[in-house]
């Protein structure tokens, strides 16, 4: 992958009424120029000029001069008609005339190349173009704005303090009495960032919750509606999603959305089958699904003893007795409590909270975790200040792989992208 | 549907890296002013600005102003980052602030009533979007670059011309050696017109083939190899297709693609089965097949007779004899022959040529051809001057109704844009 190629891609999907492609790199404007009716090659930065490309289209075209572009580089975005023979025929032009086809997420990689955003920013691009609710948005756009970013940087100037502080005792190294005063200092400098780092890698359990839907087991005894409820609240919800811009649904099955918030039920298909099965082994079902559960809906009838499954400390029971004056899931009275209940038990997030979704962000918050541990360790049992200082180095080079600071390998930079969507 | 509402729609399909939001109508930059972090009131045309809606997204602005946009009026287009969450929140501000969601090709009917492009030039913005091939491609640049508008004007001057030599003669009616004289001219000019009128309706017909591919039958006796010549001919397709940009193929089962122009293999589906039939039942099936289609591949094999099956004048005959020294299907031995007769039978279109696809303009050229022969029929018959000039005054006002340069109905406007995708 040459960063030097002026490469092209489409950037929508196929099927609207129009379609974008856009090309990035120093031949942007040379490039286009040899295809499109009009010479752009002065044109000013920040404008839109119409006219055809050959018998191929009537187009749009809009120009970004460097570094104000997306990439950094000069860039082109033609807006052509949405036709896939219009697209790929325009794409082969100008691979005709020196484009490459862009690989996967190129576009970002170079904006993060050229320093227009960093490394958990460029990834929040991927998270937000993949967003579907509320919850995955709002994570997604706080790490585009780079809250998450500075979260980071406020920890390495906590480090960096940490680090001189270490070198000061190094220089004070003669006076015992200094060095002991500094060490209680050090160790709860220490434990404050790795409060920190752990409240950030526990974040991501959270944010996984709300990237894939929040885990519900509905379990009880057969026959007192656990699949009519499930039916109700995947029905209710089917009815009020407000897919009104002509868009299509994609419909995961079993997923509800409430106010922003996805709920996954979990094993739902067996638990539903227990009603055809005998007793003994739908309980069983019921158990395995509940324990991954972090809502447990807990259903019964009157007359009908709550089943026993053990509940963990940080699982929410939701207790339900079908088919009362208060509860009815087939006549839907009590839903909107129960869905209130959901929504209640679901994490709760500010938007100035941050949280992570990324498992390369929450491996590396782990490792730094680690890696403070070790500090703590060394502070306490009293190892030489310089032992210290490598452990903090590794910390501060751990955190930063997560915004790409120091120089990151082309390997790992592959593997971030290569799950971009072409054309980002 | 009011022509004074300010109006937005998503114009790209959802899934891409990014997503246009497009704005069309007087109060564009009041609204867009509303929800983006700049005020573009006072913006210069054909210009783009960066910039964030709420927490929703950063985006990208273009601003064009009235008259030079696309439907005539001031118009915004927003690109957003691809997500559908993202979209429908920011069409939903859009609305908030008192913009209206869009018909089917309300953006292209505005154009047309704002005298942007005509009505036929309008239908082929639709045709472009769809356009799959070379040649329906070309068909439909062609009509959008106002080829078919430009042959309908000079049509409509003929007209005029010789309405015009009608009222001479009404001049001059006293003078019965002048009358005889004009109306062998005009005889002739009524002809001609009526020539290039028939022409273009007679192109329908090629217009249809090219569009849905040109109806191709395999006819033979059972186990000569039909199947297998056709999935041969399928397979070579779906290995050269170019389709190399990241999209996908919208597999249209037994169609394929040379040189750009679609050929459709009708009833094949049936004709295959018939190896697994009686062979009585496969001829039955065949002859229906070969009835419908332009070109008839006749196929046997050493020591069978060809089928005999009646060939209209208008189909073209390709007769092969299969598991020869020249001819194998199973090995593709004599498959780029076949491409190539099968090429040859297609009907030839230079991009000079005027083809009707629209079933609306067919209907139009119809009823102007048959207004035509009665103006012959009442030249001939000598009518009196003024009865023929009624029935010229229908030809013309026929014709106009393809480019709606009379006044046009709303029906007919929205029978004709009701068929549009949203957002053009």
């Amino acid at each position: 992958m040459q960063m030097t190629d002026t490469i092209c891609a489409l950037a929508t999907a196929v099927g609207g009424a129009i379609g974008i492609i856009r090309i990035s790199g120093a031949q942007s404007l040379e490039i286009l120029s040899c295809i499109f009716s009009k010479d752009l090659r002065q044109a000013e930065p920040n404008t839109i000029h119409y006219g055809h490309i050959g018998n191929i289209d009537e187009v749009l075209v809009s120009i970004f001069r460097s570094p104000h572009s997306y990439t950094g580089e000069d860039c082109v975005e033609i807006s052509c008609h949405g036709s896939k023979y219009i697209l790929n025929k325009v794409v082969d032009l100008l691979i005709e005339h020196g484009c490459r086809m862009a690989e996967p997420g190129e576009f970002t990689q170079r904006a993060f190349l050229n320093g227009k955003m960093d490394l958990s920013q460029a990834e929040a691009v991927a998270d937000l173009i993949a967003s579907t609710n509320k919850a995955t948005h709002q994570i997604a756009m706080s790490q585009l704005r780079g809250n998450f970013s500075s979260e980071l940087s406020n920890l390495r100037q906590q480090l960096l303090k940490l680090t001189s502080l270490l070198e000061l005792e190094l220089d004070f190294s003669d006076h015992e009495d200094l060095e002991f005063a500094d060490r209680t200092e050090l160790l709860l400098l220490t434990k404050e960032i790795d409060n920190r780092v752990s409240t950030l890698a526990h974040s991501f359990e959270t944010g996984q919750a709300l990237k894939n839907g929040i885990p519900v087991a509905i379990v009880g005894k057969t026959n007192v509606g656990k699949s009519t409820l499930l039916n109700r609240l995947l029905h209710e919800d089917r009815a009020i999603v407000s897919d009104i811009h002509g868009t299509t649904r994609d419909t995961i099955e079993d997923t509800i959305d409430i106010d922003g918030i996805t709920f996954r039920f979990i094993d739902t298909a067996g638990l539903r089958q227990t009603d055809d099965h005998i007793e003994n082994l739908g309980i069983e079902r019921s158990m395995a699904a509940a324990n991954r559960a972090r809502i447990i809906i807990m259903m019964t009838e009157p007359g009908v003893p709550y089943p026993e499954i053990p509940i963990h400390d940080d699982q929410t029971l939701i207790r339900i007795e079908n088919k009362t004056e208060t509860f009815q899931a087939k006549y839907g009275v009590g839903i909107d409590q129960l869905r209130q209940q959901l929504l209640d038990a679901a994490p709760k997030t500010n938007e100035s909270d941050i949280i992570i979704t990324n498992a390369r962000h929450y491996d590396a918050l782990q490792r730094a975790h680690q890696a403070l541990l070790q500090v703590v360790d060394g502070l306490q049992k009293q190892l030489s200040s310089d032992l210290i200082a490598e452990d903090l180095g590794q910390v501060i080079n751990t955190l930063a792989e997560i915004t790409g600071g120091q120089i990151t390998s082309q390997e790992t930079l592959n593997n971030i992208f290569k799950n971009f969507c072409i054309g980002k």
